[in-house]
């Protein structure tokens, strides 16, 4: 199984960014986290990360025929990029909406996600635990 | 590690109730999947079901001793009981929201939680699978 | 032809509750009415009153195979319980939501029912006779 | 008895106007069966149909005198036609506001009535039932 | 000087219409009274009544040549006919808006108007006078 | 007859003030207008202004008794004073609201006036002419 | 090919009405062109117009037989007339929404088109050209 | 004087419920000096808490007969509850909704109580002075 | 303890003002029953009232030093002065808002307060022993 | 005449994208007959897509010079991108705002545009002959 | 070049008032800061401040003649005083609006200032510096 | 003290867009004016340009290290680009938005940044004096 992992804006500053909100553990070492427990799992990623909403679209026209399924952060775009939820929607692939921290507790125009209704689910709240619960889904599903 | 399960309104009615929905499996089977999911992780779980939303509180006060998480799909509650946000605020425990479908791709009042904000975070559209990642991130985190 | 007729809060105190509004006959005299009409058109009836709305979800649970059909007055639970919104689409019985008086002309927030989507329709206004109308038109479907 | 009843615009292409929605039988079929249940009770209804909003509320205006009350279904003027509610409101005949289709489980728009305060109540949702329930309300009360 | 005066939906039931928000008097000697007061001033008028929106509109686009200003009392059609409020800034005649009652005193829906926009200004709450003081007032510009 | 008239802020720089909104006539001149009009009319009057939405209201309170009627102006007032509406209401006597341009034609903030509903009437958009006509109107009424 | 053009209120005075937002070019003339257009690609059109939103809504009934398209420019029902919204669709036949300006650049209640879902699709801005090429469109599917 | 107190859901847990909010004094101690209070000002009290909105209801039914009147604190149910507001409209027995916090200075949710226009009053921030204060305004009234 | 008590515009007309709402007993007689209360109470008060907005400013920045806490009747300036809220906010005396009336339960722009969230509390509803039972509050506290 | 097409994010799949919604005609196929169809009109036409929003106001900002006007799609974008607005605006040119689908008839956020009104005017709803309509209007323009 | 500075409601607490939000300097030393930092330049000031709205717009109205340009923190009045902003519209003097706190990223209300559209422009959130900034814009105009 | 200044989209076309309402100087000069501005106050800037949304947050990235401070101009972004935002919060550099005209002044859509509350604070409406007064705050700070 080969999931696209895609991280969107701002998501490679973690560890430096607001850490009492998004913690200490940077991101190269989270994206490593993630990795090995794929890894383990016999589970082949691809990890992609952008400030760029165009370039993030890019990314998801690629995946179909080398990638099974897509996890994606989208940040901030969350909140407003249709292009990327009409993206998601065109490929087909099934994906799951992930964020680090709960987005239904912070800043009110955070609560709403526009991508969500594109992917299968949201994942919210559980840090770098939820990039692999998205990828045991995935497994569990096949 | 003990885990407190609660299934809110019209959760018991899974496998009957509009199963093109939400699927054809029954709530006593998938709740056995889950239980059976829990013990060969080495957990103990309680699993709950009410339609009662003051129900719904008294197990929740009842949970710090003897539980040390909370999974809790709070069905239609999810949407206005600001009572149930505030009894999960109140004891204090770590709590997981769940939904069986995504809930942001369905009609616009199941958009919004009122009680995600009191949770560690959410995780919507993934099934019963839902209830096992969650049990897994409470794992992760002990 | 079984039917189910359930009031919900407050129209227990019918005849006592704000005269003015809703007429000076009382609970008990007017169900009976409506149990005599019923019994007149060979129709066998049930009436149940809570407060409770999670003794209504589990009212409306219980009907299928017992009952053929659903009255509703859901009182004040109207214009938020998309708990019992959810019960009768899970039951999947053809229900119809009544009033006594008309909503649509009163409070602002009574103007809205989150319930009546999940019915076959709605009768406002028409005191005890919108219970009688209501059995009416179910007689009229066999 | 003398009831007036008036259809608003478009009700006069029933069962050619999406079918799905609305049912097969056509609207003159409809009024004759209206028509010969009132006659069964003993009623006697005259029955109207106007696409013109203006044209309604002149039926409305030479009601009193020769009508005891009023059936209305204002079709689409239902949702913005503060004109016929202020028609009903000065002519002080009690209406009873019927629709085919369940208006609170359709479009947005169609969930608010601005005509409904001005009548004794509302029926929707129980079709060509919905005009004879609301003559049988009107005979339950001479 | 030659005045329109156009009455919209409903006006000519005034005397018999919710006579505690109306008064008593009626429509026609409400209206002989503006006409003596229009003789009695040297104007000329001409006082239309319908409850017809295209009526209304047909009659404005007739004005032009005829008439030097309009006073115009839009009924309900104040709060929603954007066509009336198009007719009269095509036409461009002068025109002052008249309402009986303080329309700002009543409903919410009635406390905006669409057509004033169109309008020199308006009159509301001062009953007939409103009429004679808007024949007032274009014959002070003359 | 005695008629107090009260205008708001910034009313005295009328004629210096935006002239190609409200003309180029200054505030003295205009109310010398109205002064010589009343007197015409054999009614006393008394102009008053201020910018001090407090001193308004202490102006409103020592009205009753030596005066008959209000005719108002309350400049920007009028669109958030929700105490010059309390005290208006609290003395009791009659009183028109005026302006000199057309609110419901400008800033979508001036649409709305929160005074008009303790007032008699509304008159906008007439110019000086509105105070002259308010006058009018109460003497038709003694 | 036969097809119906219907010109809902006010279009009637174009050349007349606001020369600035609509131009010079008078009714009659525009609609020779149309016309001719049509005539020149072998399109019989008939041309309507009516400030009656009911006359309007009779003539799409009576469409169906003759007509095999409309090409429709509901003037200001284009905002509020859900009732000519429900005769599109009750008729069946494929429209298409024209306007003269580009409504989505004038006043904010001219943005939103109650009409335009009913219809394949809305042209706007293009002045009489969009008359035309709404024609050539439904050419191109014949 | 016979007073009746309910404390709506999670009250129970004060003294243990976010103790920076709610201060750290429990609950049994807290109404033990609401007791000890109306002791003194020979008062005779009864103290229900319930987190069920049925049993609310159910306790304000019956309390017509045994007591005078009724001090409420319905928790989150201050918010959303229209049954309960129904109920306290429905016995028709003088209430005082009473809140530990200002409601007023919290999360948004928290400012608009749906129930306090059923009561003679609010008292709000006031911690459980509150509660003795709606017992003294009571006994000022006998 | 000296206590400032500040009443805004129009509290002054108490007994004039409206009294089928606001009782019969007038403003002078009102205070002098707070001040015997505080007197006998042993608090020391000075009671201000005005009908400008900067003069409650001045009194309130003023208080610090002389007084130890405030109790205020905003009158009308409740729902819209947020410098009255600041002043309250910069001078750090604890403070409660008092309205003699419910004015949860009156027009819909009186049910929101925008000082409410600088003050401890809000006591409404309770006529003049609202004033007493804040002054009971503060001398508890002390 | 030169026409500058720009197509943006996600039309590049068409065909493979959503098919029930966009047709299955590939956007390569559907642009060869827009660019047969300006050549055999005698139009150069030089057609661009692009994901970013960026990259498409670059392509707007050096198209003054190169090309007479502007056809543009501008995918999701229409519905958020001001910069867009602004950069259309900017430079001048005549612009069209193609839809290949009818906006006005799909989810609520597809139904503003805030691109719309920097252009000249909208096609929505006609497919592919959209643009080649657009190229009409400009040729019918020169 | 003679510059006008007006501080607006609690400025004059500044250095007292919620330090942690405005600092501990007061609002004496401040302001002989701007009147230093004023005299440097060779720039004439007076600072005047005022509780008081109405005081504010006579401050206004007095300008025009003895200063050339306006410099003014408006505090809460910047919310909700049109007649301010009409004030300065109509003396027609260039203004600055200025802010020692970033209004945009404070309390909701806070973030719209109804007085800005009437000046030339706004600084916010720079502290002492927005006013001496303020001053050399205008000095870099002259 | 070095400084990055970066421009949003459109900026570039400073001079050539819309010369009414952003001036004529072109967008070179006015950069090298800046430029000028600095060199002489003894600060190093770099002045950055891109209509790409991506490459702003890619830019703000790269700053911290080589910057002291940041001054942005994020045109159109300002007004939904929470992407942004994030990007300025997670560097932590102060930073001060600027705008050449007042938007609280323009559209309505222009009147709210979502940027500003991640900034020290806003200069709107000076022009490209903005910009200087933006680095003299820094120059002021250090």
């Amino acid at each position: 199984m080969n999931i696209l992992i895609i991280n969107g804006p701002n998501i490679n500053l973690l560890g430096k960014r607001e850490p009492e909100i998004y913690g200490h553990m940077d991101y190269v070492r989270l994206m490593d986290r993630v990795r090995a427990f794929a890894t383990e799992k016999g589970v082949s990623v691809k990890i992609e990360q952008s400030n760029h909403e165009g370039m993030i679209i890019d990314i998801i026209h690629a995946a179909p025929g080398e990638f099974d399924a897509i996890v994606i952060n989208p940040g901030a775009y969350t909140h407003y990029s249709y292009a990327i939820y009409d993206a998601i929607k065109a490929v087909g692939l099934p994906a799951i909406e992930v964020h680090f921290t709960n987005i239904h507790n912070r800043d009110e125009f955070r609560r709403k996600s526009v991508i969500a209704p594109a992917c299968v689910g949201q994942i919210a709240g559980l840090g770098v635990r939820g990039y692999e619960l998205a990828i045991s889904y995935f497994l569990g599903e096949g």
